[in-house]
């Protein structure tokens, strides 16, 4: 593995990145080709795939398994009548164990015990995700789903900051398909909360 | 685009990567989920996209233009003997469209004139690849197609470490779909020159 360690090292604290040679490009500088001398472009990174913090156990506590499992069996059945049903199998039974697996994760990152390591193994979530191909849209639609499902399922209204602030950085980490150069778009806490809170909880 | 902007500023000099979660994860280390309290996760990069030498004009000034188109086309007939080829059109006019305009960013890039650019506008590679999803092995195939076009088409002994050393890490700014947490493989001159030069030019 030794010759494949990258050097990510940053030159003055800053890394150059995709989303940034974007608005270089807007603003309409030019590459000049084949002069005398080699021209180095320097190293370049992709998005930057923000933090995540996983909850505590107080939405366990709030919830419980039966509410936790029921919801992710509500997003998925959303997500079926989207475009991103087509990346999980066609076959029933296949499907039931996919979204299952999805709601044992679910369990156990909220705090029910290890009901996903015990069966699964570790989540590495990125990669088991990396059968099919994610874009940025598919997690736009991931995303929106939940929302949905937050609002119509009833999630207890104290909980939906700490958790919507954990699926939200989450979900980016499962794109494995860039189509742009764009930074991935964020969806802040403080952006979706007139949607998700009666209005009494936002005042 | 204000909200959108990300704060790549490193921590110590340092920015984590899903390359080196990669290593920990092979080390046995396990997450722990659901405890009293919230438990943030690290920002995170996937690959670095290595520094792009562009090469000099002598590469240009020794081959001159039909050379440099040859090779373009003789690579690109390698490519569609391979899983490679089916990223290319598949009609036969639309398929020499696209070679011709791979052949005249290569002229130009090469330092013969604003061939590409005239035409076409600016190069953004990475930006005109991402209509097809190209991961790492397909950039494998595409680069050891490169490999046995410079060998098959008497690319000049001398000039041959410069466009190598273009060529390599150019290729993995098309990367735009990952299968996996791995460092892109780096195929750097000291490994290839053995093939690539005659038994003369090695010594």
């Amino acid at each position: 593995m030794q010759n494949n360690r990258e050097n990510n090292s940053c030159q003055n604290g800053r890394i150059n990145s995709f989303t940034q040679v974007n608005q270089i490009l807007r603003e309409g500088r030019t590459a000049r080709f084949g002069g005398e001398e080699i021209r180095v472009v320097d190293s370049m990174i992709d998005i930057i795939y923000p933090p995540v913090p996983f909850p505590s156990n107080r939405i366990f506590k709030a919830l419980g398994e039966d509410k936790i499992r029921g919801m992710v069996w509500y997003h998925h059945e959303l997500l079926l009548k989207t475009k991103v049903g087509k990346l999980f199998p066609a076959n029933e039974e296949a499907f039931k164990m996919a979204v299952d697996k999805s709601a044992d994760f679910f369990v156990e990152a909220l705090g029910g015990g290890e009901v996903f390591t015990s069966v699964h193994g570790e989540p590495h979530l990125r990669m088991r995700h990396f059968k099919v191909p994610i874009d940025e849209n598919d997690r736009e639609i991931w995303l929106a789903m939940y929302k949905k499902t937050l609002k119509e399922t009833g999630f207890p209204q104290g909980h939906l900051e700490e958790f919507w602030n954990w699926i939200e950085p989450l979900s980016i980490r499962m794109i494995n398909r860039r189509t742009n150069m764009d930074a991935v778009k964020r969806h802040p806490w403080s952006e979706v909360k007139h949607d998700l809170l009666s209005k009494k909880e936002v005042q």
